[in-house]
């Protein structure tokens, strides 16, 4: 099979926690035409499984810090139970989804984050060099969906949380090795709002031409910077585009669109 | 690549549950040349967390009952922990791993077993002929090693438990229709002992022709008869040779072995 165009999805916790949303979700993205990539953040999953464990969980500015015990629960957690649980209910809607972890086929190799300032314990970042393109192509080729959580490895046996908006743009400046690929991330949101509280207000393009004044002018508002940090990094590095939109309009043209340049 | 002979190996909890019979073996099983395929079992793992979750663990003739919390649990554990765990570790000896349930791929589908007599809840049975031997074919001709675990699904969603010596059954069955295959099951003995307590008492050959004056005289215990009967199954089914050894002679040509017949 001829590759033309990849599209990398990624869903955040808000899909996952929500039976009905998940299910809908899955219908739609098994909907969607040509070579795809799914990749799928934790919800709260961790959390409660934590809790139950007795074992206290830490967020140091929205990320978990991950000790020895912690790292075995969103393994089990993101690897197993909220991994396979896409994969199946992929595969019984026509998908032919298969479930990874960055460890799987060395799909993605991430390093350790150094103690200083704030020790995260076991979490990693991500070069999107280290992505394994020639696997994806391969998979794809094949017709197979890669299913890929945030849990990815060191090459040298140690396993590693990652932050999962950071693992699809990866897998996606890795898949535009292969093909240019669309990146969606599915959001709470229509989009990018000017008005957080009004749908209405959707910014239907940012690009680095009025990035900085949105910002400037207070339009983008604190937690959707760096979300578009990262979007206009993955187009820099050769995505093709970075859609963020409802998960519900995951078939439809909508949302906000980030590009370099509205010149593209 | 073309593929000549696929080796297929299944380890259990002897292994898994001893870190440093786990290191020996990753090692070995790194260093097997040529197309590869693990199955692993579950171990201890899913028990602890059972009981640490404050969910009753209930055997019955040795296989666990599996209710909605169990096939999370087992999910978790099998799917997630100790999968991703052998994949990194393989992975770091320089072996490219890339996990499975039988639902990734859809790899294995099983069937749930009928409530009567026993209602074991979300537990599968495989019919070797569901084994997605294209796909393997597709991974092992890439060079990649499969590991998988035997959480199964039923194509419609559901996950489901399964016995992970009738998954490396089904998985070298399978394997056969792409090549010769060898199956090889890594036990806490050297092998079939005559005396269970003496190793230099290992019964080199089991084919159909003295499978049933061993068990007629006794010397096949009570623990080994589904073992073999698996085994002759498989042998019957298109495996070139079955091995049953200790893991830590996974590289020697010991064990013992059981074909269909002596003149093979």
């Amino acid at each position: 099979m001829d590759i033309k165009e990849i599209n990398v999805v990624k869903i955040g916790g808000n899909v996952i926690d929500d039976p009905s949303a998940l299910n809908d979700f899955i219908g739609n993205f098994a909907n969607m035409q040509g070579p795809k990539i799914l990749v799928h953040g934790g919800g709260k999953e961790a959390t409660r499984l934590s809790k139950a464990l007795g074992i206290e969980t830490v967020m140091i500015e929205g990320r978990r810090v991950t000790d020895r015990e912690t790292i075995d629960v969103v393994t089990m957690t993101y690897a197993g139970l909220i991994n396979k649980r896409i994969v199946a209910m992929l595969q019984a809607a026509g998908c032919d989804a298969l479930g990874f972890s960055g460890a799987d086929g060395n799909l993605i190799k991430a390093s350790k984050r150094a103690p200083n300032p704030i020790d995260y314990g076991y979490v990693g970042d991500i070069n999107p060099a280290d992505v394994n393109d020639r696997l994806l192509k391969t998979l794809l080729e094949s017709g197979i969906t890669p299913v890929a959580c945030a849990i990815c490895h060191d090459g040298n046996g140690m396993l590693l949380n990652c932050n999962a908006d950071s693992v699809a743009s990866a897998v996606a400046i890795g898949s535009s090795r292969i093909a240019p690929t669309l990146l969606t991330f599915c959001f709470e949101k229509a989009g990018v709002l000017a008005d957080v509280d009004d749908e209405s207000s959707l910014i239907p393009l940012i690009t680095e031409e009025n990035f900085d004044s949105l910002k400037a002018d207070g339009t983008i508002a604190k937690g959707m910077i760096p979300k578009l940090h990262n979007a206009l990094d993955a187009a820099g590095k050769g995505v093709k585009a970075v859609r963020i939109c409802k998960a519900d309009n995951l078939l439809n043209e909508v949302g906000t669109i980030v590009k370099l340049s509205s010149l593209q």
